[in-house]
């Protein structure tokens, strides 16, 4: 028994990535964030679709082709198709941000048989 | 975009669950508890494993054939394997208690080839 908003380290040079469960077909990560940013110009482009949640701190968030930035308070979730480039304008400085990710590969059985 | 945090029912009469995501082979929920707990006697027994997450509230929580109670605060979080009996004693009477669960089958491509 673990707990997500714990053993953040002093030093958080770069994000932090952490996978909590390696499963078939998914992974769960905790992203730690402290004023990071994507660097200017880059854009994730997924092979992966992710559902996230932000639960600690802050962040805006931009799709490749809006103006508009999404601002993330805890709590706030969503959902990111593969290959829907987006990148994260800014992260709280003042305290860190902590994230849970899904990342998956197919939405269901159905619309994607073996 | 929606927050795990909002729209909660006035009246919760049970437990209110809800699926966020069904995706292959998972699946996510939203778990809204306020003062509920496993009725006497019963054991969740599931076929499927189970990542969980309190996030706000707290819980009391134990496993069949022991006598400790895991209190679990927001941001704990845990694993628990398919058929492992387990029980809600108690959740905060005085607030919500909302968790996440991720239910999925197998934990692994390579443990559990098609």
């Amino acid at each position: 028994m673990k707990n997500l908003f714990a053993d953040i380290p002093e030093n958080l040079r770069d994000e932090l990535f952490e996978t909590l469960l390696q499963a078939r077909g998914f992974r769960i990560e905790r992203i730690v964030s402290r004023g990071h940013c994507s660097p200017a110009g880059f854009w994730y482009d997924q092979d992966e679709n992710e559902w996230v949640i932000l639960l600690k701190g802050s962040a805006g968030l931009r799709f490749k082709g809006q103006e508009e930035v999404f601002v993330l308070n805890p709590g706030t979730y969503l959902h990111i198709d593969k290959h829907i480039r987006h990148r994260v304008e800014w992260t709280d400085p003042n305290q860190e941000t902590i994230w849970l990710a899904v990342h998956y590969r197919d939405l269901d059985a159905q619309s994607n048989p073996i």
